[in-house]
Parts: C-alpha cells; structure tokens; sequence
C-alpha cells in the first residue's frame, strides 16, 4: 500500500515506522522543514513530498497527523488532491471538528489513543500502536472498501480499530480525558492559592494530589487546540461538574452524613463499573455476511458492533465479481462476543453466518 | 515509656508494633474487642486494658487512633483519665476537631501523613511511619517537656514530626487531599452518567482518568468523618474550585485560545511550585537554646520552625536543676537551614548558638 502522512510528529512519525516496517512505501510531508527531515533522517518516510498534493498524489492511504487546529484544513487539502481511490483519514483527538470531511465517501476520521505522555517525531516508533484503541468514525457516505482498508492497515500496525459516532467519541473523550486535565488545573490552582507561601515549604503532598495533578498543565501546543475544539462536550461536562461539586457542598453544608456516605459510596460504584470493565478472552471465530454494494453498509456494521463493545479483530471485504454484492469477513474474539455479532449484523437485515 | 493507644487499627496496631520493637511497654484498648483480641496476637499491644481509664492510668504517652467521628470523645476521655505527666496526642486527619482539647497543657494533637491505602490492625507494621510527616498541632498551653517527648518517640519511629497551625493544617489537608477525593469522586460521577450505558463497553480509559479517579469511593467508613470534620475548609476549598471552573468554561464559550493557553501555562507553573519542593540535604547541625520554663515556649520555637519549612531531625530538653530555665537542643539538617533556624528563634527573644 502507498502511505501518505501529512504531519510527522509522534504519531505521524509512528505511523511511518511502523508501514514501513510492514514495508509499504511511505511518502511524507509536514510545513516544518526541519521536522521533514528529522522525519527522513529517522527512517519514518521513505521519501518528502513538496507539498500535501504532491505528498498524496499517488497514495492508496493518507493519514492527516497535523495539529488539532488546522486539521480541518489539512484534511480538505488532502482530500482536494488525493486519487478517488485512496482512503484519507486523521488522528485527532477530537473528532466533530472533522465531521464535514465525512461527506466525501473516502474520509473516515480517526483517534488513535496512544502517545499522550511525548510529542516529536524523535519519539516516533513503530509498535507506537500495539494493543491502542483506534477509533474510527465512519460516516453515511464512507466507502466499505476504504473502510476496509484502513481497518486492516491498523490492525497490521498492531492496534484494536474500533468505529464510534463523532459525537459519541467527543463525549467519552470529554469525560476520560479532557475533564481530568481541567480538573488538574484547577485543582494545582487552587492549591497554589489556598496555601500561598506556604505551598513552597510543605514537607508533604498527598497521594491523592499527586495523581489527580499528574497531568495538569500538559502541553500547550497541544491542549489548547484540543479544549477549543472539543469545547462543546467540555462545557456541558463543566456544568455537570460544578452543579455536582454544588450537590456535595450543600450535604457537606447541614453535615448530612447519611448523604455524603451515600454519594461517596455510588462513586465507588461508578468507578468499578467504569473500569473494571471485562476484557474478553476467548477463541476467534470467523463471520461471513453478504453486504450490497452500498455506500455504508459496512460503516453500519462498523458502528453497530462498536456500540456495542464488540471488537472486531480483523476484517476481509471481498467484492463479487459484478461489484454489485460481496462479502464482508469478521474475526471475533470470544463465543459470546461473536454470538453477539450475529445477531447485531442479522437486525441490519444483513445475512450472516460463523464460517 | 509506658504508652497507652486507644484504638488499635492500621495506625495505632502500627504505633504499637513500632513502639514495641524499641522496648516500650503498650498497652491498648479498643471498644471492639475483637480488634483488641488480633492488635494483641499481633505483637502490636503487650496488654489490654478494659476501659480508656485503665489503658492509660499508668501511661507516659497515649495515642487516641479512634476513627475521626469520635476523636474528640475519646481525647476528653483519656485526659479525664491519664495522669498529670502524660502526653496525649492524636492521629486524626483533620486538627480543628481535636483544637479544644489544647486547653490542656499535656494536649498536642497529632497526624502521621501515613496509610492511607489499607486500614485494620491486620495491615499495621512497625515500620508504617519510616520518614512520614507527622504533623503536631502544639497549643499556647502546651508543655514544653510533653511535646519534646512526643517528638523524640515520633522520631524514633522513624517519622520526621513538623509543627503546624491547626486551621493551616485543615487548609493543607483539604487542598493536598480531601478536595482531590471530592473531585475523584464528582469526575466519575461524572463519566458515569455521560456515557450511560455505553460505559461499561468502553475500550479504553485515558490514564489521566483512571490517576485522578484513583481515590474516588474512598472507604466511607473512614471519609465521610474526614469530609464532615474539615467541613469548613472543603466548603471554602469547593466554593474556589467552581470558581475557578467558570472562569474556563467563560474562556472556553468565548474561544478564547489564549485565555485558554495561558491558564493551561499557569497550572503548568503551579504544579511545578507545588511539587517540586526540594528536599534538603547536607550535614547535621546542633542548636542549642536557653528557654523560660513557660507553657508553649517550646510550641512557639516548633511552629516558627514548621511555617517556615525548616525541619526539626530531633530534640532534647534539658530542665534546669530549679526547673526554671532550661537548654533545648535543636538537630537541624542542612547549612542553609540550620542558619535560618537560629534566626528564627532568636527573632523569639530566645538566646541561642550553634553547638
């Protein structure tokens, strides 16, 4: 497969890595010079494109790894120039802000979770993606083919693709990761201010602190463009916060012990059911389904497994010779798991069966 | 020393097990007396008494580790029953609680920075304080003598004892610890109710959620006593957090990129203040001072020494033969610090000089 990467940072960088090493042919560019060629130097590109149009002129696959800010931007770029046949995706951490690219069948967003401790393409490497959760957000219009592509190409870069809703995927990004670092930094600021001159003589600092503040203040460059470009889901999470910190002022205000206990007991509750979340174990089972040759259909099947914590391990697109029908392979880790499947992509009205 | 501990959980079964590896004799007692019956199985009490009044009848030194709720019943109770020269301290996590009880000379409440992930006697070891702090909230009455006590049987424990103002203490404890836990607590409250039932099919959790939810559903056994006792600093602590989260979420609506980025730079500089303290080192130094034989001279040179972050390795009081003058030995770690020491107390009008 002919890679484009438009952006070699860390994660573009780790992308380069680790197709090249699969050894596919990877061409690059980024509008820093130096970075391109630290990005060459390294081995993440095979070679440097002039420009973005250059760069995906002759790609099958193109991932956008350029700052949340001008993604949008880039994307649109990348789709103007790319052939019809090449699937163009991102890796930003939000994903409303490249919805609109979605209306092109070759797009489909993307958010690999993995690198959020370094940026820099000298940090670049190519097992970056082993065992990350990459979501994808197909849309309507996205092309099975390309969606299939993409998918088999993560999957080779050693990560678990899992398609979510863009709205969806900003939500739980609010809450598991955007939420902390606000929380971090209020939390470091209103430490500062509560202790004053004193705060640089404490002998100790609780470990509650230290983990809840490990974040706080994370990279500019970065975090501003994500806050602003997720501000929609960050400020409803906001409200939520402050009207649930009002909650446990007042029971703390009258002294109701009964209602402190209880709202500190349902966070425990919430927390194990938050992360003590199965992993699945199992056998992988082979499923077959006959998909018409429509854009979506595979997006559907995509979303439906996905919203239901189904993940699909590996999947084969095989078109029939007229291009009118084909049949869709999915791996499937785990008998309940796969079950489950096939009863999700029977109410698509999809024929399927365990191969 | 003979020393009494009322209450034997994970903190005072620990007080017990330490003071016993030195050759103290302990004496304990519990309201439950199957926590008495494992705290002596475990080596952690020589003897039980039957009551408060028994346990400390003939103590030198006794530790009040009941839970918070019931810390200022039990204190009363063991200076009601503890005999003139006994010094009575205790371990609660929060001070203002205990602060009446400095009304008696032989008073000085206590708080090992220690434990906070376990509880039960059956988790305690002698080596739970080896270079905790231990804050010690000395009163004006306080006995010179019985604090010097406490501070050499701390330090023997192995723990670094640092003088502090009960309300400062409240404040510290509320911004370093309870206030991460009510946050903790909120944010998966939060997450929970955001994702709905999509929560527990989640692919992954950011790390910066599973650090700052670490602590959430603390055991409300323990908590909610800790919540309601230092009431008035978390309301203060709440009220400033949602604050200060209004003042991002304004910044957020607006789009303001560089309100955002520089409040983001701000919590980057605070928690490098707050963190990154550094911990001093260097030679040993002896001071030695001549003090009035006055209540709460001793308290004074302690807390002057604790506001300003110099610690205190060890100390010795000499009383005079006629007991109304005194030398105390001061052991200070550190050129810098041993400076700043002297000037301290002689800014006290005590006389003092570097052994």
């Amino acid at each position: 497969v002919r890679i484009a990467i438009l952006g070699v940072g860390l994660i573009g960088g780790s992308i380069g890595l680790a197709a090249r090493r699969l050894g596919h042919d990877v061409v690059g560019y980024d509008s820093d010079p130096g970075v391109l060629g630290a990005a060459l130097e390294r081995g993440a590109l095979g070679a440097a494109g002039e420009g973005i149009a250059e760069a995906v002129a002759q790609a099958e696959a193109a991932f956008v790894a350029a700052p949340v800010g001008v993604l949008a931007e880039v994307a649109g770029a990348a789709l103007g120039a790319a052939p019809a046949g090449c699937v163009v995706s991102d890796v930003g951490s939000t994903k409303r802000a490249v919805a609109a690219a979605g209306e092109d069948e070759r797009f489909v967003g993307g958010h690999p979770l993995a690198g959020a401790e370094t940026s820099g393409v000298e940090h670049a490497r190519d097992g970056l993606f082993e065992g990350a959760t990459w979501y994808l957000t197909p849309a309507p219009r996205t092309s099975g083919v390309l969606y299939e592509r993409l998918h088999r190409l993560l999957v080779s870069f050693g990560a678990r693709p899992v398609a979510i809703d863009p709205d969806e995927h900003d939500r739980v990004m609010a809450s598991v990761s955007h939420l902390p670092h606000v929380l971090a930094n209020v939390l470091v600021a209103q430490a500062a201010h509560a202790l004053g001159e004193d705060a640089e003589r404490l002998p100790a600092i609780g470990p509650s602190f230290r983990d809840a503040t490990r974040v706080a203040g994370a990279n500019s460059a970065i975090w501003t463009d994500i806050y602003l470009s997720n501000r929609d889901a960050l400020l409803a999470g906001i409200d939520d916060l402050r009207s649930r910190l009002k909650d446990v002022r007042v029971a703390l205000a009258r002294g109701d012990g009964a209602a402190v206990t209880s709202w500190n007991d349902a966070a425990r509750d919430d927390r194990r059911a938050l992360l003590e979340a199965g992993v699945v174990g199992g056998p992988v089972h082979e499923l077959r389904a006959s998909v018409p040759n429509r854009p979506g259909v595979i997006a559907d099947i995509a979303l439906a497994l996905g919203r239901a914590g189904v993940n699909i391990e590996d999947m084969v697109l095989s078109p029939s010779p007229d291009n009118r029908q084909g049949v869709v392979a999915l791996w499937i880790r785990g008998d309940e798991q796969a079950e489950r499947a096939r009863e999700l992509i029977g109410a698509l009205d999809i024929p399927v069966a365990r191969a």
